[in-house]
Protein backbone atom coordinates (compact mmCIF):
# COMPACT_ATOMS: atom_id res chain seq x y z
CA UNK A 1 0.00 0.00 0.00
CA UNK A 2 2.74 2.18 -0.59
CA UNK A 3 0.51 5.02 -1.90
CA UNK A 4 -1.44 5.76 1.26
CA UNK A 5 -0.15 8.68 3.13
CA UNK A 6 -3.14 9.71 5.80
CA UNK A 7 -4.73 7.23 8.16
CA UNK A 8 -8.34 8.82 9.48
CA UNK A 9 -9.53 7.15 12.14
CA UNK A 10 -13.64 6.77 13.46
CA UNK A 11 -13.11 7.27 17.24
CA UNK A 12 -16.07 6.28 18.88
CA UNK A 13 -15.72 2.01 19.33
CA UNK A 14 -12.78 2.15 17.45
CA UNK A 15 -10.02 3.80 19.04
CA UNK A 16 -12.21 4.48 22.19
CA UNK A 17 -14.10 1.96 24.84
CA UNK A 18 -17.14 4.17 24.70
CA UNK A 19 -19.38 1.69 26.37
CA UNK A 20 -17.62 1.01 30.13
CA UNK A 21 -15.91 4.76 29.93
CA UNK A 22 -19.92 5.86 29.62
CA UNK A 23 -21.08 3.87 32.30
CA UNK A 24 -17.98 4.74 34.59
CA UNK A 25 -18.12 8.46 34.36
CA UNK A 26 -21.93 8.37 34.48
CA UNK A 27 -22.12 6.26 37.61
CA UNK A 28 -19.70 8.20 39.05
CA UNK A 29 -21.04 11.91 38.85
CA UNK A 30 -24.82 10.48 39.23
CA UNK A 31 -23.83 8.29 42.95
CA UNK A 32 -21.61 11.30 44.26
CA UNK A 33 -25.11 13.35 43.98
CA UNK A 34 -26.76 11.15 45.48
CA UNK A 35 -28.83 9.71 42.07
CA UNK A 36 -29.25 6.64 40.09
CA UNK A 37 -28.18 3.94 42.82
CA UNK A 38 -30.13 1.19 40.65
CA UNK A 39 -29.57 2.04 37.51
CA UNK A 40 -27.59 -0.62 35.02
CA UNK A 41 -24.81 1.36 33.75
CA UNK A 42 -23.98 -0.08 30.68
CA UNK A 43 -27.54 -0.21 29.64
CA UNK A 44 -27.40 3.82 30.36
CA UNK A 45 -24.24 3.94 28.23
CA UNK A 46 -25.83 1.92 25.81
CA UNK A 47 -29.33 3.70 25.91
CA UNK A 48 -27.50 7.03 25.05
CA UNK A 49 -25.44 5.78 22.30
CA UNK A 50 -28.82 4.45 20.58
CA UNK A 51 -30.07 7.72 20.72
CA UNK A 52 -26.45 9.15 18.45
CA UNK A 53 -27.18 8.39 15.19
CA UNK A 54 -30.94 9.55 14.54
CA UNK A 55 -29.93 12.81 16.35
CA UNK A 56 -27.33 12.98 13.53
CA UNK A 57 -29.40 11.84 10.51
CA UNK A 58 -32.15 15.10 11.42
CA UNK A 59 -29.24 17.43 10.40
CA UNK A 60 -27.77 15.32 6.81
CA UNK A 61 -31.39 15.55 6.57
CA UNK A 62 -30.93 19.57 6.28
CA UNK A 63 -33.81 19.48 9.02
CA UNK A 64 -31.43 21.25 11.58
CA UNK A 65 -28.20 23.50 10.97
CA UNK A 66 -24.85 21.58 11.63
CA UNK A 67 -24.04 21.16 15.37
CA UNK A 68 -21.56 20.27 17.38
CA UNK A 69 -21.74 16.52 18.64
CA UNK A 70 -21.93 17.86 22.51
CA UNK A 71 -24.74 19.79 21.62
CA UNK A 72 -26.98 16.38 20.47
CA UNK A 73 -25.34 14.37 22.97
CA UNK A 74 -26.85 16.97 25.77
CA UNK A 75 -30.25 16.48 23.78
CA UNK A 76 -30.27 12.82 24.05
CA UNK A 77 -29.33 12.81 27.36
CA UNK A 78 -32.03 14.78 28.57
CA UNK A 79 -34.51 12.14 26.73
CA UNK A 80 -32.87 9.26 28.53
CA UNK A 81 -32.29 10.56 31.99
CA UNK A 82 -36.04 9.95 32.96
CA UNK A 83 -36.24 6.57 31.52
CA UNK A 84 -33.72 5.67 33.62
CA UNK A 85 -36.07 7.26 36.46
CA UNK A 86 -33.21 10.56 36.66
CA UNK A 87 -35.34 14.04 37.45
CA UNK A 88 -34.75 17.52 38.31
CA UNK A 89 -30.89 17.67 37.91
CA UNK A 90 -29.19 21.06 37.95
CA UNK A 91 -27.18 22.08 34.24
CA UNK A 92 -24.02 22.19 35.90
CA UNK A 93 -25.16 18.10 36.66
CA UNK A 94 -26.41 17.48 32.98
CA UNK A 95 -23.48 19.46 31.59
CA UNK A 96 -20.84 17.60 33.95
CA UNK A 97 -22.12 13.76 32.73
CA UNK A 98 -22.26 15.21 29.23
CA UNK A 99 -18.47 16.01 29.06
CA UNK A 100 -18.33 11.94 30.00
CA UNK A 101 -17.41 11.61 26.11
CA UNK A 102 -14.51 14.03 26.83
CA UNK A 103 -13.28 11.52 29.60
CA UNK A 104 -13.50 8.00 27.49
CA UNK A 105 -10.65 5.32 27.78
CA UNK A 106 -8.67 3.89 24.10
CA UNK A 107 -8.40 0.60 24.00
CA UNK A 108 -5.01 -0.97 24.99
CA UNK A 109 -3.26 -1.58 21.70
CA UNK A 110 -4.05 2.14 20.49
CA UNK A 111 -1.01 3.77 22.45
CA UNK A 112 1.53 2.32 20.96
CA UNK A 113 -0.61 1.28 17.69
CA UNK A 114 -1.30 5.09 17.22
CA UNK A 115 2.86 5.84 18.34
CA UNK A 116 4.25 3.57 15.32
CA UNK A 117 1.34 4.29 12.56
CA UNK A 118 2.55 7.77 13.17
CA UNK A 119 6.39 7.26 11.84
CA UNK A 120 5.07 6.56 8.69
CA UNK A 121 1.56 8.32 8.26
CA UNK A 122 -0.41 11.58 9.16
CA UNK A 123 -3.13 10.53 11.54
CA UNK A 124 -5.92 12.20 11.98
CA UNK A 125 -9.39 11.41 13.31
CA UNK A 126 -12.35 11.66 10.87
CA UNK A 127 -15.37 11.26 13.76
CA UNK A 128 -18.85 12.52 14.37
CA UNK A 129 -17.42 14.04 17.36
CA UNK A 130 -16.67 17.54 18.03
CA UNK A 131 -13.00 19.23 17.85
CA UNK A 132 -13.06 19.87 21.50
CA UNK A 133 -13.80 16.29 22.35
CA UNK A 134 -10.95 15.08 20.40
CA UNK A 135 -8.35 17.13 22.05
CA UNK A 136 -9.36 16.02 25.61
CA UNK A 137 -9.43 12.42 24.40
CA UNK A 138 -6.23 12.93 22.18
CA UNK A 139 -4.35 14.39 25.67
CA UNK A 140 -6.01 11.78 27.66
CA UNK A 141 -5.08 8.70 25.89
CA UNK A 142 -1.70 10.30 24.66
CA UNK A 143 -2.55 9.93 20.89
CA UNK A 144 -1.17 12.53 18.87
CA UNK A 145 -2.51 13.66 15.79
CA UNK A 146 -1.45 15.98 13.12
CA UNK A 147 -4.72 17.56 13.12
CA UNK A 148 -8.15 17.59 14.21
CA UNK A 149 -10.25 17.04 11.06
CA UNK A 150 -14.02 15.10 10.56
CA UNK A 151 -17.16 16.37 11.12
CA UNK A 152 -16.96 20.04 13.02
CA UNK A 153 -13.54 20.83 10.12
CA UNK A 154 -16.19 19.97 7.21
CA UNK A 155 -19.57 20.78 9.01
CA UNK A 156 -20.91 17.10 7.72
CA UNK A 157 -21.46 14.18 9.65
CA UNK A 158 -20.51 11.25 8.24
CA UNK A 159 -21.72 9.01 6.03
CA UNK A 160 -22.40 12.11 4.00
CA UNK A 161 -19.65 12.24 1.20
CA UNK A 162 -18.08 15.66 1.90
CA UNK A 163 -16.95 14.28 6.10
CA UNK A 164 -14.23 12.62 3.97
CA UNK A 165 -13.79 14.10 1.10
CA UNK A 166 -13.26 17.68 2.92
CA UNK A 167 -10.75 15.95 5.86
CA UNK A 168 -8.48 14.22 2.70
CA UNK A 169 -8.65 17.87 1.03
CA UNK A 170 -7.28 19.39 3.91
CA UNK A 171 -4.03 17.19 3.89
CA UNK A 172 -3.92 18.22 0.23
CA UNK A 173 -4.03 14.52 -0.77
CA UNK A 174 -6.81 12.51 -3.32
CA UNK A 175 -8.92 10.35 -1.00
CA UNK A 176 -6.80 7.17 -2.91
CA UNK A 177 -3.94 8.35 -0.70
CA UNK A 178 -5.61 8.03 2.53
CA UNK A 179 -7.15 4.81 4.38
CA UNK A 180 -9.89 4.86 6.61
CA UNK A 181 -9.78 2.86 9.59
CA UNK A 182 -12.94 1.71 11.29
CA UNK A 183 -14.81 -0.95 13.20
CA UNK A 184 -17.89 -0.12 11.62
CA UNK A 185 -18.93 -1.70 8.08
CA UNK A 186 -21.03 1.31 6.87
CA UNK A 187 -18.40 3.67 7.90
CA UNK A 188 -15.80 1.77 5.01
CA UNK A 189 -18.99 1.77 2.99
CA UNK A 190 -18.99 5.49 2.71
CA UNK A 191 -15.16 5.74 3.21
CA UNK A 192 -14.79 4.01 -0.13
CA UNK A 193 -17.49 5.45 -1.84
CA UNK A 194 -15.15 8.85 -2.21
CA UNK A 195 -12.55 6.42 -3.28
CA UNK A 196 -11.01 6.26 0.28
CA UNK A 197 -8.65 3.35 1.17
CA UNK A 198 -10.33 1.12 3.97
CA UNK A 199 -9.24 -0.59 6.82
CA UNK A 200 -11.48 -2.79 9.24
CA UNK A 201 -10.42 -2.99 12.95
CA UNK A 202 -12.51 -5.68 14.64
CA UNK A 203 -13.67 -4.57 18.20
CA UNK A 204 -15.32 -7.71 19.45
CA UNK A 205 -16.61 -5.61 22.47
CA UNK A 206 -17.47 -2.95 21.87
CA UNK A 207 -21.00 -3.15 22.31
CA UNK A 208 -20.55 -6.02 25.78
CA UNK A 209 -18.51 -8.85 25.57
CA UNK A 210 -18.33 -10.58 22.42
CA UNK A 211 -21.25 -8.00 20.85
CA UNK A 212 -19.15 -6.43 17.66
CA UNK A 213 -21.13 -4.79 15.02
CA UNK A 214 -21.80 -6.51 11.91
CA UNK A 215 -18.52 -7.94 9.62
CA UNK A 216 -18.14 -6.04 6.52
CA UNK A 217 -19.57 -7.54 3.63
CA UNK A 218 -18.20 -5.34 0.66
CA UNK A 219 -14.26 -5.52 -0.07
CA UNK A 220 -11.94 -3.85 2.57
CA UNK A 221 -8.34 -3.31 2.23
CA UNK A 222 -6.92 -4.28 4.93
CA UNK A 223 -9.15 -6.28 8.11
CA UNK A 224 -7.03 -6.58 11.27
CA UNK A 225 -7.68 -6.93 14.75
CA UNK A 226 -5.77 -3.67 16.62
CA UNK A 227 -3.93 -0.55 15.93
CA UNK A 228 -0.73 -2.73 16.47
CA UNK A 229 -1.73 -5.36 14.00
CA UNK A 230 -2.47 -2.52 11.66
CA UNK A 231 0.90 -0.88 12.03
CA UNK A 232 2.34 -4.59 11.33
CA UNK A 233 0.54 -5.12 8.13
CA UNK A 234 1.85 -1.22 6.99
CA UNK A 235 5.22 -2.31 7.83
CA UNK A 236 5.81 0.56 10.70
CA UNK B 1 -3.38 34.91 34.30
CA UNK B 2 -4.93 32.04 35.31
CA UNK B 3 -8.25 31.78 33.25
CA UNK B 4 -6.44 31.46 30.13
CA UNK B 5 -6.42 28.09 28.97
CA UNK B 6 -5.65 27.84 25.55
CA UNK B 7 -2.60 29.72 23.54
CA UNK B 8 -2.54 30.79 20.03
CA UNK B 9 -0.27 31.07 17.70
CA UNK B 10 0.41 33.46 14.72
CA UNK B 11 3.40 31.43 13.11
CA UNK B 12 5.14 33.16 9.81
CA UNK B 13 7.17 35.25 11.83
CA UNK B 14 6.46 34.70 15.40
CA UNK B 15 7.28 30.67 15.44
CA UNK B 16 8.59 31.11 12.01
CA UNK B 17 12.06 32.37 10.35
CA UNK B 18 10.57 32.20 7.28
CA UNK B 19 12.82 35.10 5.41
CA UNK B 20 16.17 32.79 5.92
CA UNK B 21 13.78 29.57 5.31
CA UNK B 22 12.48 30.79 1.90
CA UNK B 23 15.70 32.40 0.82
CA UNK B 24 17.54 29.21 1.44
CA UNK B 25 15.06 26.69 -0.01
CA UNK B 26 14.12 28.68 -3.26
CA UNK B 27 17.90 29.35 -3.82
CA UNK B 28 18.32 25.46 -3.73
CA UNK B 29 15.51 24.66 -6.04
CA UNK B 30 16.30 27.34 -8.55
CA UNK B 31 20.00 26.69 -8.50
CA UNK B 32 19.75 23.46 -8.69
CA UNK B 33 17.20 23.75 -11.84
CA UNK B 34 20.35 25.82 -13.01
CA UNK B 35 18.14 29.60 -13.10
CA UNK B 36 18.37 32.12 -10.79
CA UNK B 37 22.45 32.30 -10.10
CA UNK B 38 22.45 36.25 -9.58
CA UNK B 39 19.56 36.55 -7.56
CA UNK B 40 19.54 38.39 -3.98
CA UNK B 41 17.72 35.40 -2.15
CA UNK B 42 16.90 37.23 1.03
CA UNK B 43 15.28 39.81 -1.31
CA UNK B 44 13.22 37.57 -3.38
CA UNK B 45 11.76 36.46 -0.23
CA UNK B 46 10.99 39.84 0.69
CA UNK B 47 9.51 40.20 -2.40
CA UNK B 48 7.11 36.85 -2.06
CA UNK B 49 6.58 37.96 1.07
CA UNK B 50 5.26 41.67 0.10
CA UNK B 51 2.55 40.61 -1.90
CA UNK B 52 0.75 38.13 0.82
CA UNK B 53 -1.38 40.77 2.73
CA UNK B 54 -2.76 42.08 -0.40
CA UNK B 55 -3.47 39.00 -1.58
CA UNK B 56 -5.33 38.29 1.31
CA UNK B 57 -7.64 41.83 1.35
CA UNK B 58 -8.72 40.63 -1.89
CA UNK B 59 -10.28 37.89 -0.35
CA UNK B 60 -11.29 39.29 3.09
CA UNK B 61 -13.05 42.36 0.96
CA UNK B 62 -15.62 39.54 -0.58
CA UNK B 63 -14.09 40.18 -4.01
CA UNK B 64 -13.14 36.53 -4.05
CA UNK B 65 -13.84 33.09 -2.22
CA UNK B 66 -11.95 32.12 0.25
CA UNK B 67 -9.22 29.54 -0.73
CA UNK B 68 -5.97 28.13 0.64
CA UNK B 69 -2.80 30.15 1.42
CA UNK B 70 -0.76 28.10 -0.70
CA UNK B 71 -3.22 28.64 -3.78
CA UNK B 72 -2.13 32.76 -3.22
CA UNK B 73 1.43 31.90 -2.52
CA UNK B 74 1.72 30.47 -5.83
CA UNK B 75 0.05 33.18 -7.60
CA UNK B 76 1.80 35.26 -5.58
CA UNK B 77 4.99 33.89 -6.88
CA UNK B 78 3.88 34.13 -10.07
CA UNK B 79 4.03 37.98 -9.94
CA UNK B 80 7.34 37.93 -8.56
CA UNK B 81 9.48 35.26 -10.35
CA UNK B 82 9.84 37.55 -13.79
CA UNK B 83 11.04 40.45 -11.83
CA UNK B 84 14.07 38.58 -10.63
CA UNK B 85 14.51 37.60 -14.20
CA UNK B 86 13.44 33.85 -14.08
CA UNK B 87 10.87 32.82 -16.50
CA UNK B 88 9.77 29.56 -18.09
CA UNK B 89 9.85 26.93 -15.38
CA UNK B 90 7.76 24.25 -15.61
CA UNK B 91 4.67 23.88 -13.46
CA UNK B 92 6.21 21.58 -11.13
CA UNK B 93 9.19 23.37 -10.31
CA UNK B 94 6.81 26.37 -9.69
CA UNK B 95 4.67 23.48 -7.35
CA UNK B 96 7.91 22.93 -5.38
CA UNK B 97 9.09 26.34 -5.12
CA UNK B 98 5.34 27.06 -3.78
CA UNK B 99 6.17 24.08 -0.87
CA UNK B 100 8.92 26.29 0.24
CA UNK B 101 6.39 27.45 2.89
CA UNK B 102 6.17 23.91 4.38
CA UNK B 103 9.80 23.86 5.11
CA UNK B 104 10.33 26.58 6.90
CA UNK B 105 12.37 26.40 10.14
CA UNK B 106 11.13 27.63 13.70
CA UNK B 107 13.16 30.41 15.53
CA UNK B 108 15.34 28.36 18.24
CA UNK B 109 14.13 28.80 21.56
CA UNK B 110 10.28 27.46 19.50
CA UNK B 111 10.93 23.31 20.31
CA UNK B 112 11.38 24.39 24.07
CA UNK B 113 9.47 26.95 24.64
CA UNK B 114 6.50 24.89 22.97
CA UNK B 115 7.18 21.70 24.99
CA UNK B 116 6.90 23.82 28.54
CA UNK B 117 3.70 25.56 27.59
CA UNK B 118 1.63 22.66 26.46
CA UNK B 119 2.21 21.30 29.88
CA UNK B 120 -0.27 23.77 30.76
CA UNK B 121 -2.09 25.08 28.03
CA UNK B 122 -4.31 24.08 24.88
CA UNK B 123 -2.05 24.83 21.97
CA UNK B 124 -2.77 26.01 18.72
CA UNK B 125 -1.88 27.89 15.25
CA UNK B 126 -3.83 30.54 14.74
CA UNK B 127 -2.21 31.15 11.46
CA UNK B 128 -3.65 32.59 7.78
CA UNK B 129 -1.23 29.76 6.26
CA UNK B 130 -3.55 26.14 5.38
CA UNK B 131 -3.90 23.44 7.84
CA UNK B 132 -0.94 21.08 5.22
CA UNK B 133 1.01 23.96 5.69
CA UNK B 134 0.75 23.90 9.58
CA UNK B 135 0.88 19.99 9.67
CA UNK B 136 4.37 20.20 7.77
CA UNK B 137 5.60 23.13 9.76
CA UNK B 138 4.83 21.37 13.20
CA UNK B 139 6.23 18.00 11.88
CA UNK B 140 9.76 19.60 10.48
CA UNK B 141 9.99 21.55 13.95
CA UNK B 142 8.70 19.30 16.52
CA UNK B 143 5.97 20.86 17.74
CA UNK B 144 2.77 19.46 19.25
CA UNK B 145 -0.48 21.04 18.90
CA UNK B 146 -3.41 19.96 19.64
CA UNK B 147 -5.30 21.54 16.58
CA UNK B 148 -5.05 23.43 13.95
CA UNK B 149 -7.17 26.01 13.63
CA UNK B 150 -6.82 29.69 12.03
CA UNK B 151 -8.03 30.64 8.56
CA UNK B 152 -8.33 27.21 6.69
CA UNK B 153 -11.09 26.07 9.78
CA UNK B 154 -12.54 29.33 10.28
CA UNK B 155 -12.53 30.09 6.22
CA UNK B 156 -11.83 33.88 6.86
CA UNK B 157 -8.59 35.43 7.09
CA UNK B 158 -6.76 37.31 10.06
CA UNK B 159 -7.74 40.25 10.55
CA UNK B 160 -11.61 39.08 10.12
CA UNK B 161 -13.11 38.74 13.58
CA UNK B 162 -14.35 35.47 12.18
CA UNK B 163 -10.94 33.85 12.22
CA UNK B 164 -10.25 34.65 15.61
CA UNK B 165 -13.99 33.52 17.29
CA UNK B 166 -14.07 30.19 15.39
CA UNK B 167 -10.83 29.33 16.55
CA UNK B 168 -11.20 29.96 20.17
CA UNK B 169 -15.47 28.33 19.29
CA UNK B 170 -13.65 25.24 18.29
CA UNK B 171 -11.88 24.56 21.80
CA UNK B 172 -15.57 25.72 23.72
CA UNK B 173 -13.91 28.67 25.11
CA UNK B 174 -14.70 32.31 25.37
CA UNK B 175 -12.14 34.37 23.72
CA UNK B 176 -11.46 35.87 27.26
CA UNK B 177 -9.66 32.45 28.09
CA UNK B 178 -7.95 32.44 24.92
CA UNK B 179 -4.32 34.66 24.35
CA UNK B 180 -3.36 35.74 20.54
CA UNK B 181 0.34 35.03 20.79
CA UNK B 182 2.50 36.95 17.93
CA UNK B 183 5.00 39.51 16.67
CA UNK B 184 2.90 41.62 15.09
CA UNK B 185 1.07 44.18 16.96
CA UNK B 186 -1.59 44.61 13.73
CA UNK B 187 -2.57 40.58 14.72
CA UNK B 188 -3.11 41.39 18.52
CA UNK B 189 -5.05 44.57 18.12
CA UNK B 190 -7.75 42.65 15.99
CA UNK B 191 -7.57 39.56 18.77
CA UNK B 192 -8.10 42.38 20.95
CA UNK B 193 -10.95 43.47 19.61
CA UNK B 194 -12.90 40.22 19.87
CA UNK B 195 -12.11 40.24 23.63
CA UNK B 196 -8.87 37.99 23.47
CA UNK B 197 -5.80 37.98 25.94
CA UNK B 198 -2.45 39.33 23.75
CA UNK B 199 1.49 38.17 24.20
CA UNK B 200 3.71 40.01 22.11
CA UNK B 201 6.54 38.26 20.95
CA UNK B 202 9.72 40.27 19.73
CA UNK B 203 11.33 38.86 16.75
CA UNK B 204 13.57 41.32 16.20
CA UNK B 205 15.20 39.85 13.22
CA UNK B 206 11.86 39.11 11.44
CA UNK B 207 12.41 41.27 8.03
CA UNK B 208 16.70 41.00 8.47
CA UNK B 209 18.87 41.66 11.11
CA UNK B 210 17.45 43.79 13.47
CA UNK B 211 14.82 44.50 11.33
CA UNK B 212 11.57 43.91 13.40
CA UNK B 213 7.77 45.18 12.94
CA UNK B 214 6.90 48.00 14.87
CA UNK B 215 6.30 47.29 18.63
CA UNK B 216 2.43 47.53 19.64
CA UNK B 217 1.12 51.13 20.80
CA UNK B 218 -1.69 49.34 22.51
CA UNK B 219 -1.44 47.64 26.12
CA UNK B 220 -0.68 44.04 25.86
CA UNK B 221 -1.00 41.10 28.67
CA UNK B 222 2.44 40.17 28.06
CA UNK B 223 5.78 41.22 26.07
CA UNK B 224 8.11 39.14 26.06
CA UNK B 225 11.39 38.06 23.53
CA UNK B 226 10.66 34.18 23.01
CA UNK B 227 8.59 31.52 23.83
CA UNK B 228 10.94 30.40 26.38
CA UNK B 229 10.28 33.79 28.17
CA UNK B 230 6.52 33.22 27.63
CA UNK B 231 6.23 29.66 29.54
CA UNK B 232 8.53 31.59 32.35
CA UNK B 233 6.12 34.64 32.31
CA UNK B 234 2.87 32.04 32.53
CA UNK B 235 5.16 29.87 35.20
CA UNK B 236 5.52 26.59 33.28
Amino acid sequence: MPEVKALFFDMFGTILDWRTSIGRETRMILERHGSGHAIDWLAFADAWRHEYRPSMDAVNAGKRPFMKLDVLHRENLLKILPRFGVTGLDDATIDAINLSWHRLDAWPDVAEGMRRLRTKYLLAPLSNGNISLMVDIARRNGIAFDAILGAEFARAYKPQPEAYERSCAAFDLAPGECMMCAAHADDLVAAAATGMKTAFIRRPDEFGPGKAGPLPHERVDVLVNSTTELAEKLGV
